[in-house]
């Protein structure tokens, strides 16, 4: 069960700042849900002044979902894992919590620090994409520590980009900006750091 | 004036991840001083199992403030801006807050999100460097945030790093790399990592 303390129910009182979303890209993990399944993948959020926006691609299963239902929920974290495990796997039943909202039910990561679910208005769809803008309805923090910058979190999170990308078109200019962010895991990262690039490259 | 609610006295009960030093490399900001004159400077932390090290250069003013005190206060945050000045100019009086401690008065960043100080035992220096255990006295947590990993707080970091070897040689391969770096920043960064960017620039 989630502690409802921190949580802030009305849209006018919830800064995005409190919950660790800040000005340019946030690289975040959106839960989404379309009936009871739910989905998790990486994707930053946009904000730019007073709007905060997503760009997903026609054909993921965020795209999907956020056209059938016009919501989704940001998920903030800073484990390396959690980028790699939801870009290439499927979200297991036991990381989600489901939430119960008046109208709603939807999945949020345990495991993330903060979470704020967004209803996506002004959507626009091109070709490729869709861009919507995202209005938050309800926010929740739970327990976060504070955390040096490590080099090697984020180069997970570069490396983790290049394999998508490999995998698109195995071009081997990505296979040498993935090695070249695994000698910075390497040498800067933690073991969680280090997990994560051994589980990258299982999806290699 | 500091608050002491959050502050730990006692080395027994001092769990260096509660003030945000994890396992592997953590960028941080190290505050030193000899006499009445405080340093800050960019410098990784290193903690591998029960370990806490520091390598520090030769001829930097840490190197000197270290070996003279065998005293250091390793500052959190993740302000792009602070990486980027504490690397090229000197840290100013109104950045600085004075700690009292007993027997001692040390610096730490007033911006700091949290602060542990440390005694540096079984230094050993080489030719070119010294290498400290770092054992830690004492540390506060101030207000903090959670915050989503940005690309372009890491590619300000990155780019610093690049910039410190350029200004050594002057090798071209760097300053390519701090443009590949400021493209990510260009991209992902907010106000305060463009604000970094462009303050990169004046000292290049």
């Amino acid at each position: 069960m989630s502690s409802w303390r921190n949580e802030i129910l009305t849209e006018k009182r919830l800064k995005l700042e409190d919950f660790g979303l800040f000005e340019g890209i946030s690289e975040t993990i959106v839960t989404t849900h379309q009936g009871l399944s739910p989905n998790a993948a990486p994707m930053g959020i946009i904000r730019k002044q007073d709007t905060t926006l997503i760009r997903l691609f026609k054909g993921s299963r965020t795209y999907q979902n956020v056209l059938a239902e016009n919501f989704l929920v940001v998920n903030i974290t800073n484990d390396p894992v959690a980028f790699v495990r939801y870009t290439f796997s499927e979200v297991q039943p036991e990381d989600i919590e489901n939430i119960s909202s008046p109208g709603r039910e939807f999945p949020v990561l345990k495991a993330a620090q903060s979470w704020i679910a967004f209803e996506c208005i002004n959507t626009k769809i091109t070709s490729e994409a869709l861009v919507a803008e995202l209005r938050p309805l309800r926010g929740h923090v739970g327990s976060f520590q504070p955390k040096a910058p490590n080099r090697g979190l984020n180069a997970v999170i570069e490396a983790t980009i290049h394999a998508t990308r490999y995998k698109m078109n195995e071009e081997e200019k990505y296979m040498k900006l993935i090695d070249f962010y695994e000698d910075i895991i390497n040498k800067c990262g933690g073991e969680r750091e280090k997990e994560a690039i051994r589980l990258l490259h299982t999806f290699l």
